[in-house]
């Protein structure tokens, strides 16, 4: 054992003050589609990212790997193929739920001024194995307390974060020619939210209703 | 487009001295392996789960479904299976490796006063399938984003959570008796800490130092 990583300082405290505003934190965070198209200085992104190095992972393996997108012939590739896939996703409903699919923004992906693509490495050597023998999905499951934790702390800077998951993940590898042992996690527009809301968007549109707490805790 | 889940808030603002703090929160969240024994007050436990309620999910599916196992017998049962996986994993290494693999305190299934299994409905009917016809992945993403919310509010009440990931996911489901439908993600241990630690457990005992963010970072 050894205690060389260890820096000595105090464990910090937290408030309950600090609790009720990391709570406000956590009930105002949204899945932001309109963006006012102002750049996003470069150093907050960084801020954001070395804050989500701190994510925990398991086996400490780290495996997020983030991709700054910042070509435009590589983010108009992202944005066809989301068009591409939203068409496809409308097909598949009908009536009244058609209609209100149609009229839903799904991405901000032309007024963001960030596109960060995040992805897992598939078998990281960092880590070791541990802890993943019988549930290798937890490296992937590791680069969303990533994704999460860079979410959080883009709300506290007032930044929005929207997560466009209607996208083919093999053609955003193919279109951002990263390592085959990649595996696609998400597409993010990260920048300046026109508005903020304590409710999602898709319960204020009427898409779905917040599910009771009971659906969702149970004791055995 | 209804207003009605709309509640007029004005939206809170974060300080640069939250940010400080939320920083600190994020540096010393750790995967807690030493719990005190000391029980932990019911209503704490119905905050953290609150809480995570507010994480994002795809389509709004609010996907996670949480399990508070109390029956010893149930406890006794998953303590036996992470033994039995853990002795599995520890002679897949070898050399200075397994011996450090083995000096590893891996789980606080014994002295956690909160055991939490958590799972993910793997097709929930909230949500209507939105975001997810590319990526069904992504509900049991939207999970992932509801650990971490727990594992944050813990924190910041001063409470340890161990994730205990050496399991095998279909005992875990057939000892807890759950619906076919749900996926295992994570079994958590939660409760008082007997330390803290700025560093990873993982990096202080040698098993895998953090990795430099030109690793992570990439840029296209």
């Amino acid at each position: 054992m050894t205690e060389q990583g260890e820096r000595q300082r105090a464990a910090p405290r937290f408030t309950r003050a600090f609790r009720q505003k990391f709570a406000e934190l956590i009930a105002w965070r949204r899945d932001v589609r309109r963006f006012t198209g102002a750049p996003l200085d470069e150093a907050r992104l960084d801020r954001l990212l070395e804050l989500a190095m701190h994510a925990p992972s398991v086996g400490n393996s780290q495996p997020w790997r983030f991709v700054d997108v910042r070509t435009p012939a590589l983010r108009q590739a992202i944005i066809a193929e989301f068009e591409r896939c939203n068409a496809e996703a409308l097909a598949a409903y009908d009536g009244e739920r058609a209609g209100c699919y149609a009229q839903l923004k799904l991405a901000g992906l032309r007024e963001a001024p960030v596109h960060l693509a995040v992805f897992s490495e598939e078998n990281p050597q960092a880590g070791h194995g541990l802890g993943r023998a019988t549930m290798p999905e937890t490296v992937h499951y590791s680069t969303l307390m990533a994704v999460h934790t860079l979410w959080l702390a883009a709300r506290a800077e007032g930044l929005g974060v929207g997560w466009v998951s209607i996208l083919d993940p093999a053609r955003v590898k193919a279109a951002l020619d990263v390592p085959a042992s990649w595996r696609f996690i998400a597409y993010l527009c990260i920048g300046e939210p026109c508005e903020e809301h304590l409710d999602p968007e898709l319960v204020r549109h009427g898409w779905q209703a917040p599910l009771p707490i009971e659906v969702v805790v149970h004791r055995r």
